[in-house]
């Protein structure tokens, strides 16, 4: 019998790596593979191989490129909604790129672009609880990305450019951040920070077992570091992740303060420490909410389809509605009329 | 001829007073009248005043009581939207009190509470420029408050509790804040901090001019104090000026990175220092939201309705329909469904 079914791909350009992945209809990942990002090689060379290597994960599935309905990117990127262009992606030095036209030179398919920590929030707000719920998902790696969703569409913000968690200023003319600001949530929260943070903590104490953990190399610190240092009693190791904690739960009660979402979802590599971050992360940012123990603060799960929701959420993008959570720019008037009420 | 329009009336509960007034269905405010607050006052003796004024101010408009169609009430505080009651005004001490059935004791009309800085955006959102847009609104008086309309509605948040955009951390474990936390955006920008600001600075620099303007006496330093004497040349107090408008513009950077609103209105007391607020704040603000110089800055315009706006806001709510910005919190999955465009 002939398999009639449609699929979709996804890629997942991060930080470090690029992931790959085709959905079936029902969402279920067939199949996934993640290259090095190679971070630095000419946008037409990483966007050629991005190409390439979604027909050849495809195929390895056995699902040949004709039977592909189309391909979702995500963008660790501020993505412009008209011209499906890469705005500005900090953590890549992509400013203003054709991502979409690029990639079409090498398969004329269609191809959808959203940001990746919007795509990972589309794939986890339809997962278990958080489904039909308006959910705002983090995702902390290299950098402290987020999609909220609301009314099951993803929040793009009063002109369609999106909605950026990481990037707000946490500590006023704190840190250098990596998109040029000062300050950022992000520049506390992400990984990259905690290295950060993890490396001043060993410069400080000489016999703290953090030492051990990375073989004796600052370079080797990644983040978890601090965690497996601290999980074993080392006291210096446990100020890293205290302190640390206290940053991520301040920039989570921040955006709930605002957004008042009905669940919160933390994905990326951090959510690999499970409980021993989650617990004291649900404790402190409930303190920190504006009106703490009068309005409530949400859940705080760690997400459920791990590294595979963005790929999945990329993917996603062929297959949903383009679902922008509000009028486009120049939509016309849609204040309210005394008029129609009076 | 018999006049048979509509009148609807509006309050707006500030931190020093409390302002009355009554529209007519062109939105056009009719009369508008003040008191003091009386913070401090039971609840009760408050609302009682409120109605018995309200009443009053009509009358002396020459409209009866039986021609207002409702009162709206704006509420420096979280709203309950399935309740109606006051969930908690840091300002004001006020704390889950059913303030639609205690108005109602005194007179059985329709009655529509709402943020005060949400009553204040909605009528600024209808003005001018701004009409048809999606606008942040930020009103700077005794607190940091503000509305957001996105698509001619109030922005509610997540589950309807409502946004507030004060209450974030700007500074990491800064300030104390009225509201139980500290470092929120609110302890540095409103009018409050800048009179502990300019305290502050005076302590410090017993020559200046700040100290004549307020008759040398700390207790009679006021939001204008440090912008008066930095007019005249007085170097601490430009000083006070210029870090103010740096943490405004912090906080107004962090709310635009989030939102991206088409246009920003900034009202309440403050905004009488005009361009000379505004201009410094356009510049500063322009260069601290994310991606600046690649997304645009939105136009940071003067409030039209001044001091008015909270009132005329107030009065709408019982003339636009309710309005909340997403489905209520139960309301039923509304998750993308794969099926539906598979």
């Amino acid at each position: 019998m002939e398999n009639t079914n449609k699929y979709y791909a996804g890629i997942d350009i991060g930080g470090t790596k690029i992931a790959f992945g085709v959905v079936d209809e029902n969402r279920k990942l067939l199949i996934s593979r993640s290259i090095p990002a190679g971070a630095g090689r000419p946008f037409e060379v990483i966007v050629k191989e991005m190409a390439d290597t979604v027909k050849i994960v495809a195929a390895d599935a056995g699902i040949g490129s004709d039977r592909i309905a189309g391909v979702g990117i995500g963008v660790p990127s501020t993505v412009d909604p008209k011209t499906g262009r890469v705005v500005f992606a900090n953590n890549l030095g992509w400013r203003d790129l054709d991502l979409t036209g690029e990639f079409r030179k090498h398969w004329d398919i269609p191809v959808y672009l959203e940001n990746d920590a919007d795509c990972a929030a589309l794939a986890e707000s339809m997962e278990g609880p958080a489904a039909g719920k308006n959910v705002l998902v983090i995702t902390i790696g290299t950098g402290f990305g987020g999609g909220l969703i609301l009314n099951g569409r993803i929040f793009k913000g009063g002109d369609n450019s999106g909605f950026e968690p990481g990037h707000s200023a946490l500590v006023f003319e704190g840190e250098h951040c990596t998109c040029g600001l000062r300050g950022c949530t992000e520049a506390y929260t992400s990984v990259t920070a905690l290295i950060r943070q993890t490396r001043e903590k060993m410069e400080v104490h000489r016999d703290s077992l953090m030492w051990r953990e990375c073989g004796g190399d600052l370079e080797k610190v990644d983040g978890k570091t601090s965690f497996c240092a601290a999980k074993k009693g080392d006291a210096a190791a446990g100020e890293v992740v205290r302190d640390y904690i206290e940053y991520v739960s301040a920039g989570i009660a921040n955006l709930v303060s605002l957004f008042r979402p009905q669940m919160v979802i933390i994905g990326g590599a951090i959510s690999a420490e499970g409980d021993y971050l989650l617990e004291p992360l649900r404790k402190s940012a409930g303190s920190r909410i504006y009106a703490a123990g009068i309005l409530p603060m949400p859940p705080l799960q760690k997400a459920r389809l791990g590294n595979d929701a963005g790929i999945i959420g990329a993917a996603l993008l062929g297959a949903v509605p383009p679902s922008p959570s509000v009028t486009p720019a120049g939509g016309g008037s849609t204040a309210p009329e005394m008029g129609n009420a009076g």
